[in-house]
């Protein structure tokens, strides 16, 4: 068999690039798209064999691509901030991406199937623990709507026009290179001996390390199909807020001011979010890095690359 | 109070049109956005007091228009054919349209209602009747997925910016005018003497004569929301196939050749859609056109219209 050739789009970003990697080192031809000037030493040291820089649209992906065998794609919006802020343009990163991907896919490449990171977003306000995949999606953001409507193109190329498609629904994905959100955060107030948070505390979430994040999308690529099948990217284990940051301090003892919770609830925040993972397990893929292992290694990269900051 | 201004968009198609006319008639200042080479006369004899012929952007709503009090936004696909042949420019015409008209009341006219005629397509495959609009939202074909797009935009508006909006998910709707579906084909067929028809004439649909609904869209004017309130627009009688074109096909009575059906279900064609219309009826709506009254004045419309054809 020849080697497969994969098209990352959003390779550039947090888990493009952890994408890239994974399926450069299962033996793929990776081909990359996306926003950023990206100097050519860093995208191959990430295992890209190409990097364009351009938008994802129909013209760029016949121009600048071979045929790919799959496109995973990871380009879109990626903060629920943003996405209020800039309803329109989080909705062209998300959805009209993925409508340029599926149109080069229906009338360019019928072969290539398409695998879709989506969000846990989708889901909105839950009733239930462990989210099961099958559960009615009902996004309260702007960010989880527009996912919502890439899940829903996604589907409707695969029941209509024959697509083999795979979408993950991933939870809270950690890892090196994440430079934003609860962790980030939660590092420069340890480094400046801020322990003060919003929230209770008592939050739940689900984390994943980027790494396992990245294997999920490559065993979606061996499952993909017409079917669109739809699984949770998760370690299937719910953690407190707390829990989370009280460990992640122990990586800055210098510091020692006592973690504190303004026990305000954030509007709109989901209290307890944790994956039902019955359908990743099925596609012979387990998460395999531990959560505590993973924020140590977190707060050790953060320290590296906040140096210069 | 002063007099209130609407504007429609797509105010050229068959049910912008009706929704036009009738506004006027309840005494609101029409202006209307869209596509087609409308002569004055004619737009002005649909009630309109201005018509724009332009694609709806947010770039040509700042242009055009003053600041309504309303936008019924009737721009959008309106064939399931066209959806699948063209899937893009489909989603192109019904998702992005109302992102433009969103963003436009968003950012410019944030006291402005946005009211939309959606379609019972978004349903899908049903289990029970009559369909209530909670009912779970499963579309099958694109245009149904591109529903569905925009009634997620719509209401993500509503619960994030606090946009007045209210959605009207409509049946089968007929009336003069209708240039498509069932029952101009039909009359086509009585016509030339063919009264062969694909299906099983027993599949079951509710029939809303256009001026009910365009009197419904503005019940939905008066009832907009940030709760999005979202209602069906139908007559909540099942009809058959074999009934209404029984009944029609009695307005040509020159040609007497049997009504016969091929027995092959269409794929993907719903075989019984039936409206819940309980949340209509509660705005202080109800239909008033019997079916078979309109079904008459449709073939006298389609006969007197059809002479230069």
């Amino acid at each position: 068999m020849s080697r497969q050739t994969v098209l990352v789009t959003g390779a550039n970003g947090f888990v493009g690039r952890h994408v890239a990697r994974v399926f450069a080192r299962e033996g793929y031809r990776v081909l990359g798209i996306g926003h950023g000037g990206w100097l050519r030493d860093e995208w191959e040291q990430w295992g890209l064999a190409a990097w364009t820089s351009a938008d994802v649209t129909l013209a760029t992906l016949r121009e600048h691509t071979e045929d790919p065998s799959v496109i995973v794609h990871c380009a879109g919006g990626g903060s629920v901030a943003f996405s209020i802020e800039n309803p329109i343009a989080d909705f062209m990163r998300t959805v009209e991406t993925t409508a340029q991907v599926l149109e080069y896919v229906r009338t360019v490449a019928p072969q290539c199937s398409v695998v879709y990171p989506s969000s846990a977003s989708v889901y909105g306000a839950v009733d239930h623990l462990p989210i099961t995949a099958d559960q009615n999606a009902a996004p309260i953001s702007q960010y989880g709507v527009h996912k919502l409507m890439a899940e829903l193109f996604i589907a409707s190329y695969a029941r209509q026009f024959g697509t083999s498609t795979a979408i993950v629904r991933l939870f809270s994905i950690y890892g090196c290179g994440l430079q934003k959100q609860l962790l980030w955060d939660a590092c420069r107030k340890f480094a400046a001996g801020d322990s003060i948070f919003t929230g209770t505390g008592d939050e739940v979430r689900d984390w994943l390390h980027v790494e396992d994040a990245a294997e999920l999308l490559l065993a979606a690529t061996e499952n993909a199909s017409v079917e669109c099948p739809t699984v949770n990217g998760g370690s299937g284990e719910g953690i407190t807020v707390r829990e989370v940051l009280t460990h992640l301090k122990s990586s800055f003892p210098q510091r020692d001011s006592k973690l504190t919770f303004s026990g305000v609830k954030r509007t709109g925040d989901p209290s307890r979010y944790v994956a039902d993972i019955k359908g990743s397990r099925e596609w012979g893929w387990a998460p395999k890095r531990q959560w505590k292992q993973g924020m140590d290694e977190y707060a050790a990269w953060w320290k590296s690359s906040s140096r210069g900051l």
